[in-house]
């Protein structure tokens, strides 16, 4: 077959294909396409946790908040910053959860907007959970949405962000890498323009991390949240990361204020003073056992570097393309993410009536894609562990699925 | 030596004493006692950890979602509601952080709250965190706070409650177990006086769960929350859990809108609607890695009992406190806790001007209390991984270390 000879050139040509054995699983024959919803682990996270429970929280005990555990939150967000994130050091936090983060954010951006502005605007294609919680929000601080309708296959787009903000705008929240469809949303020239029109804006990146470069310095961004178990390999449900600028730190203000974000938590005083710096964006305990995969593979990625994770994910997603291409168009799929590498994230989107059936189909034979209403088959195909291979034969399920149909 | 042969003693009476070696470095020679803090791991948490990174996250991936993973929050939440909280099922879920918890609990119980009430009570003495996300919510609310003072080495009592709540108490806001002194609040009749006055109370059982038997369904409770790493061996930052009455669950609203608390989170609809039950109190995606060590705990605790758990807790306490008596109030020390058990959880608190060197000292040889301003030596006597032996060998360095001052 040419395909999978073609598969195997790529595989063999490819400068990273030695990392994948790195990851739990690679070597059986499930074919994985839902590394953007949840990583698989590296096998070494396996050794991290047993010896972390053997060695550090078992050996050191209470002692470990001294020696380092305190501090991981920073620690572990600065290096995410320096690996992942475009980030000089002392902006990024890990905790909470995404959801709990975009609370904090939001909370935060509002409370900083100058008086009369009275908007939130967002797209109707965000993540759910960014819009329903900027809609508690909105409710809760007397604030509208103002919503954008975006192109299904595509995503919001610079003009569009134009024409919605203005003097009323507190607050834009997008996604820098749509949930659906893939689209790469232009950050620096969408931060631009929301700071010329005198608001903040808040960057989900959830899709991105890990994936596709970011540069958050460089855009001159407000504040980003994110979360750790997609291509960040965190394991189900870690904890979540946000960024503020460090022109903010001083002011910036948020309304969860527990003892991790105060001044001297250890002096237990009378009253709550915010911390100095991103700390004052922490809340509870930093989770610190959860935060240990995460760490793992950031390390890996450092190694890797980002620049050439991103070449590897365009070389799977544009394969990807070539085989919808040609297998599934003419059986009536399209595929509804960027054509244009450069606006197109680390997933692919494939649109049939029947792909709901179809994804039940493919997990039954150990092809595990995502699902996404409507009809969106959703490929995910986290760079450093997933093969060209992988891709050829997934697809060619996905033929075989939508061919019976 | 008279002391040695009576903790010999004990700890052949003890019929718990074998479950100690279930824990990681209970066969050194550290003296641990900051199981209040941060429990020691039980050894198989290691194995689950790493194989949950090979079986279920690695082999499952995301299909473990669907396999129990989502519903994780509430069936151990079941769990705990069972073994620990006396709380039939559906009432109690686990996540995020305590502070982050407190904050939704607050802004439920004040949402909840009759018109005109606008006072949160709260007594000075209870943990920072408590009181830090109270006077942000009662900022935001626009409440004003009432505070009870409390005897340093007891608590809160049931006549202050009766004196500070009236027709103008929205909320009262207390620790089951102090943190400093471990003064047991009498549940039942301060939940019920707070309900003659119309208002609602939110315990933290941070202290308690674990190690003081609970029973909220019986005291007629409202809220509570409480953190897993302390009792409950759940390790550094893992997650809390949060219990809501069932008669409370269908009008109860909390801020923080996240998809994983929406009716139906797959649907990803436009808008958000809560969850019917428990899981409204969710935000983000459940902490599944970080909720394995707590279960665990959970099944070992069902295995011993929790009144078992409580009887050995007193055990350990009274000879905490006979040894201080004995030994340490010659020097000068006093014990700060209450000595009728059934107002005393599972630290005792020995107070002295210089207990914060001396426990700079202990930590030197291994003996590893908690330190807490002003002059409070904590002993945390964890009942499964802690023994008699443990208790006299601590103190006798206590001895020492104050004796040479």
């Amino acid at each position: 077959m040419v395909t999978t000879e073609r598969a195997a050139f790529l595989d063999a040509t490819d400068p990273l294909a030695a990392y994948r054995d790195r990851f739990v699983g690679a070597d059986t024959g499930l074919v994985y396409f839902d590394g953007n919803s949840l990583g698989r682990p590296l096998r070494e996270s396996a050794d991290t946790l047993s010896g972390f429970v053997g060695g550090e929280w078992g050996g050191r005990l209470i002692r470990g908040w001294d020696e380092g555990w305190f501090d991981l939150p920073l620690t572990v967000g600065d290096d995410l910053g320096r690996v992942v994130l475009g980030a000089a050091p002392g902006q990024v936090t890990i905790g909470d959860s995404t959801t709990v983060l975009l609370y904090k954010a939001m909370r935060a951006a509002v409370a900083a907007a100058r008086p009369g502005r009275t908007e939130i605007v967002l797209d109707r294609d965000n993540f759910p959970t960014d819009r329903y919680v900027a809609a508690g929000v909105a409710q809760e601080c007397g604030l509208t949405l103002r919503w954008i309708d975006v192109d299904p296959a595509g995503g919001v787009t610079v003009d569009q962000v134009a024409e919605a903000v203005g003097e009323r705008t507190a607050l834009v929240v997008l996604s820098h890498v749509a949930y659906r469809s893939a689209w790469i949303a232009d950050g620096p020239a969408i931060t631009a323009l929301v700071h010329d029109a005198g608001a903040m804006v808040l960057w989900d990146l959830s899709h991105s991390g890990g994936s596709v470069p970011l540069a958050l310095d460089d855009w001159g961004a407000d504040l980003a949240v994110g979360c750790t178990y997609k291509y960040l390999n965190g394991g189900p449900g870690s904890p979540a990361y946000v960024y503020a600028a460090r022109r903010h730190l001083e002011t910036l203000t948020q309304p969860i204020q527990g003892w991790i974000g105060a001044t001297d938590p250890f002096l237990m005083g009378p009253t709550y003073t915010p911390a100095a710096g991103v700390r004052r964006l922490q809340s509870g305990t930093p989770p610190v056992l959860a935060m240990l995969p995460l760490r793992d593979m950031l390390a890996l990625i450092e190694e890797v570097g980002i620049d050439a994770v991103r070449e590897k994910s365009i070389g799977l997603t544009a394969y990807a393309i070539e085989l919808a291409d040609e297998w599934l168009a003419p059986l009536g799929a399209e595929v509804a993410s960027p054509r244009d590498p450069r606006r197109r994230g680390g997933h692919v989107t494939i649109v049939h009536p029947a792909m709901a059936d179809v994804t039940a189909a493919l997990w039954r034979r150990d092809v595990i894609p995502d699902y996404r209403d409507p009809g969106g088959l959703r490929l995910g195909l986290s760079p450093l562990s997933t093969s060209y291979a992988e891709v050829a034969a997934g697809i060619e399920a996905v033929r075989d699925e939508l061919g019976g149909r």
